[in-house]
């Protein structure tokens, strides 16, 4: 039973592909700092919970070692965002912004690449944003953390493919559905399960054509 | 039944997403210069054959009156280039690459947008290449052209994904594997049909979560 | 003394940079369709006028036999703007703007290149738009163009580099202020001798510190 | 008289922007880790020098009292590097990575942009390199702090920008021409007097045409 593990898990774009990945058939594993957040959506699809924090070596080395040996899928979903002018920003603050952003993707692409390079296949997925790719004012901490991890990405990218180790960076522009977050049919936010669906298609890819990055934003989001 | 028009049909990419597209249940229309070569795909997808100059205002005005009322998928594929040096290069070749690659996608897309907004649906896909963003040196037409079609991609993909209808430029970035271009399963050249299922994909793909681009490039390949 | 030509010179950017080059000491050359409006600007710079459909070949070719043997900087300014909803533009219009702003760019880099590879020496500049970068809404024609020019100034720089001729495409991302465009001071239109002083910065660059491409807009100007 | 700071003073592009600042007439002063190698520099161009950490928040804040409460120019230069398999990357080097390539700048842009936006100018230069803007493999800690301070640049210019202070991000693709790195007039390696003068350049913009990011390369590198 192929597996997958997914860092940064809880509800929107994360929870849809466990569910997702769950019907296909993966056996999956859930990380997240707070991990009573998760219960439900373990219930949901079996997926196992565990807690870690993804900025911290040991504890992603720890989250692999349990859980993440045999995993072909692996995403990295954490992100941290501050914003304000950048007279007023906290640096204590726009460094927690690296290490969630960017730091923890390294973390979790290393463990993972050392398992997948020694099978020679699979895929680990790294969440960006509208900031990965467009600087906002009063928002340097997250463009700092989201240009990082897509620096990361890309060079993972060059590195692994020639390996057979698929990297995805997937830049989700736009307010993401949810409960708290309706949008009444008008599809103005993107509907977490769709962007599961195109990140399903991406790890399905054959390596022959491979995608290393895909923007995703609703039809009616200016860019 | 669902209608789709590929204009610049032929081998490769556009024979497998005709493939893709006749098994999906879409009624096919095919059109090219030279219509005899795609008897073949015709007789295999059950598709109709329509003679055109994808350049030609009045051609191309002519193929969608006779065959894309009603498609709700129209592929612009048509591409020219030359290389050399450019002090050797003869502007009527650099002319024709500007018209083949670039206006004739307009002229298609322009037919195309009036038929899709007015039923506030639709999907237009534009094929790139990896001179649609890196221009290379001794193949300027090239460049000219792609990156001609890239921006009309842009420009219409911010202009008609709020009325409903999906632009995506599709970039093919490496060699496609074909009859006479074989890679022994190495995987080193583009599989047309791997391009046609991420192509199919992207038609798909809810409006609440729409890419306008993708790279595509085998996993070897260097970028 | 050194000698420059200016294609599709007029007022704004292209007649501060006559008048610059002028005063720095050299013999300067002025293309335009319609060369009645250039009568001003030659009797103030010394400048001698040609007229030239930039888009002709034959008549770019006369050009540069009459006004370009010699000249160390060829600048390509002509540009074509129309706009609306891709429904409802005229295709003429579409080729139009496909020739003056990016073919006639060919006709005059090719004939600058022949002389300038000679010497091994010279520097060819493209003038660039927002559109350059970025494909705007109900814009189509202008973003093909502008990109098209672009996708030529990218190709010829990294095939022109190497052998001593500098090529730059210079991105005006804003409005130019002119005699009937005033802003009073407040600098939220282009100086167009802040163009011209940074345009003739980068043709005296070293050649071991080059830079293709630069963008500039005003400082309010959002981007 | 006029004041320039420059963090991450040393030789190369550091040292000749130091001289030629002094020798516009600014008074120039120096920041680095270790103070020892500035001696020369300050010798030679009247400048002081200042111990900093950029790193460390404490450290910076003082320096800016010390050193940068009139500086009009404030100048970012730290980088570091290292290189191999993701896989045998310690992470503790990447978080540095992080640290000196893009928290310092943070800290460094915070402090400038308090003091500049008091006085409604000023500029602040940031330094990046090729791996700002393209991630190369086994260098994913290089990619990962210089794609930050990139996200930081372009967020900082549409905040700063429109309240009069300029950031400026000048990517330096290419090796630098040192003591110990000739190129016998070959010119395949940067001069870093001509970084410098485009730096100075870009400083002196009028805030009608500004630039925000520009590259430079020498003739013969390949992009």
């Amino acid at each position: 039973m192929a597996e997958a593990l997914i860092v940064g898990a809880g509800e929107g774009y994360s929870g849809s592909l466990a569910r997702l990945l769950a019907r296909e058939g993966y056996a999956v594993r859930l990380a997240a700092r707070d991990t009573a957040k998760l219960a439900a959506l373990c219930a949901e699809t079996g997926a196992t919970a565990h807690a870690c924090d993804a900025a911290d070596p040991a504890q992603v080395a720890a989250l692999f070692a349990a859980a993440g040996e045999a995993a072909e899928v692996v995403v990295y979903n954490p992100s941290y965002r501050v914003r304000g002018p950048v007279t007023e920003l906290d640096p204590a603050e726009v460094r927690r912004a690296l290490e969630v952003c960017a730091f923890g993707g390294f973390l979790v692409a290393q463990q993972a690449a050392r398992r997948m390079l020694a099978r020679g296949r699979g895929a680990i997925l790294l969440t960006g944003a509208s900031a990965s790719v467009k600087g906002y004012p009063r928002s340097a901490p997250f463009a700092m953390g989201k240009f990082a991890l897509r620096g990361l990405a890309q060079s993972l990218a060059r590195e692994l493919h020639p390996q057979g180790v698929h990297v995805v960076h997937i830049v989700i522009d736009g307010g993401i559905r949810g409960a708290g977050r309706p949008d009444a049919g008008r599809d103005t936010l993107l509907d977490p399960d769709a962007i599961a669906a195109t990140a399903l298609h991406l790890v399905r890819q054959p390596r022959s054509a491979w995608s290393w990055e895909i923007e995703l934003r609703p039809w009616t989001e200016t860019f």
